[in-house]
């Protein structure tokens, strides 16, 4: 994925299209240019309208039998640095078109200055942790949903005393009659308290998706408490929900992907790397949760490696996020995705860790992985 | 599409599936309902979790090669009274799958019960545009962007004096240099408020879309000018704020379909009734604007023709919304699709009438378009 700031004002997108028969690659690049910024017939546009705020097309170019690439070019005022209409001028209107793939944008430097970014980053978030040494992070997840707050809070003392880093909340755990959010954070947060007071720095992380007029609240709730991070899901809440929390909750933010695999399409929509890797982290995520190539989803591992890559990229003034791999997290597969993805990663341990007997010892082991010196490079890293 | 409530306390959700070569539909329909409540294989769950909190496969029957159409009940509580839930149990984890399109949902009455819906509705939102009779209604959009606000101001006041009763803002205006929010709103509105001492009882529908923490002080500032419509679009600022908006603003919402196209896939994502017909609707959308069949986007007619019958058709205690038709509306297509949506229905006119070398014309024919009897039922409504 090709992606850089640009030097002038302007946003450069690289978009792949699909043409009907008969179809002109520049005409329907022209049509998505003006759809997404002056949305007339260019007739009706006055001229120095058109100038200021029309987009317009760069270079097309057909790459294959009805494939063609194009570079489109919109004025960075066109964004009106608000998040909201820089969804709408990326992906709005043309949404709702067939075949149009947005696969990387060259920011304006001035644009990005309009928003912070992750408040704590990779480094952030590791000293959030109490990790000294630059290794990756394990994070494992409460789960499953229908537990009770007690059974929940009991699995977090275990997983914390056994080593993992950060203790989340199931994406799915909201309000729910089972574990209702108050009781569940309250006893979670005091068990890996309990567990820090014996040694070990894990931090937990509760589910913060929730109810847009009761984030206050439960923000507040959180500080109370002590609790430094939270799990968001940005489609859920909308992405500019989390460039606030992450301006002003001072909660370092983990980000899921819950619903955002729809905007994802293989013709259609946006490229992992672009929606997870740039669009989330401009928007404050500290840690991006995707699941790596290889298990029940649909990514590839180049997919997968962009996304991490977009991540930790330099970007405007923002810190680096964490890539958060989930998907059959395992001893065996941390052990071969370490060199993979290097030591600003944090691996995502689920079921592997809840089906064993004792999570304590699941944990200790995983931990044991992350500790120890990573083996020198192998076919995967040699085959990247 | 088959849709009512549910008379017990679960959610049924209709879905087809496309499988991979030798998939089998019943384990994959088994998966995607563990996928989406407990998350774990059910022999890591505990018995009495798993029958109060894990989905069940209702039934699945195989529709064709490699396709296959499941019918999946997840309990209510999972949802927890929460929309982002909501949307999380519907469509989250297996967003990030391939070949999942969600058809249909039937609703449980208590969970339909935690939502007000629409707070106008159709008969509410006809009332505040001043309309006694019931006929469709006219909406027209102030564009392009980067006019300035004196010149989009002056064009929303020849709209109101040509008989338009709602003059929206384009829903790229967002606050841009070229017209920032709060001086389009105050001269649109202005400019509206004039023609109206003059006989006309347009509403000037502002873009609310905007950042999250910016919402409460531009809906004031609505409030205070005397504003009582706006435009947001769900998807750009997620559908919780839209509920949000609904029960706290005071303002009749008209939802836009930006980015929500990339949910509306055909194998894969949601059916344009479900998300924009149903699921706006529970959020608060006194009214959704879509595009009608046969234009630049992909739409066909049963697909737009169910949105308008989802948005009014009889659901918990919600008040119906209008389906508002956008996509090359001129007078002849109003005239054409009066039949066949009927009354409550609002048609969009953009290019049409900015097009037209004096607006209040344009408008006036429109208007005049809309007043007369419709014709008879005609070979479109006889082909429904």
């Amino acid at each position: 994925m090709e992606t850089s700031t640009h030097p002038g004002d302007e946003l450069e997108l690289s978009i792949d299209l699909r043409l009907a028969p008969g179809e002109s690659a520049a005409t329907r690049a022209a049509g998505i240019a003006r759809e997404q910024t002056v949305e007339l017939d260019l007739a009706l546009v006055p001229e120095p309208v058109r100038a200021a705020a029309a987009g317009r097309v760069v270079a097309v170019a057909e790459t294959g039998p009805h494939r063609a690439h194009a570079r489109l070019a919109f004025p960075a005022a066109a964004a009106g640095a608000e998040l909201p209409q820089l969804l709408n001028l990326l992906f709005g209107n043309i949404s709702m078109q067939r075949g149009v793939r947005l696969t990387a944008v060259r920011w304006p430097e001035a644009l990005l200055a309009a928003f912070p970014g992750p408040a704590c980053g990779v480094d952030g978030l590791r000293a959030r942790c109490g990790v000294t040494v630059r290794r990756p992070l394990l994070l494992a997840t409460l789960k499953p949903l229908g537990l009770g707050a007690s059974e929940l809070a009991q699995l977090a003392g275990r997983l914390a005393r056994g080593g993992i880093d950060l203790v989340k909340d199931d994406h799915s755990l909201a309000d729910q009659p089972w574990a209702p959010f108050a009781e569940r954070v309250a006893r979670c947060q005091e068990a890996v308290a309990a567990a820090n007071r014996h040694g070990r720095s894990c931090l937990y992380v509760p589910n913060l998706t929730g109810p847009i007029d009761r984030l206050g609240e439960r923000v507040e709730m959180l500080t109370s408490l002590g609790v430094r991070a939270a799990l968001i899901a940005p489609l859920l809440v909308g992405l500019d929900t989390v460039r606030s929390l992450a301006a002003r909750s001072g909660l370092a933010l983990l980000a899921h992907p819950s619903l955002s695999g729809a905007l994802l399409g293989a013709t259609h929509g946006f490229a992992p790397a672009l929606l997870w890797g740039e669009l989330f982290r401009l928007a404050g995520a500290d840690g991006v949760i995707y699941p790596h190539a290889g298990n029940r989803f649909r990514f590839t591992r180049r997919e997968c490696l962009d996304v991490a890559a977009a991540l930790r990229r330099p970007l405007g003034a923002f810190a680096p996020a964490f890539p958060v791999l989930g998907g059959g997290m395992d001893a065996a597969r941390i052990r071969r995705l370490r060199r993979l993805y290097g030591p600003d990663t944090i691996f995502l341990a689920g079921a592997s860790l809840l089906g064993h007997p004792a999570p304590e010892e699941g944990a200790a082991a995983l931990r044991h992985e992350i500790e120890r010196e990573p083996s020198p490079p192998g076919r995967l890293s040699g085959s990247r």
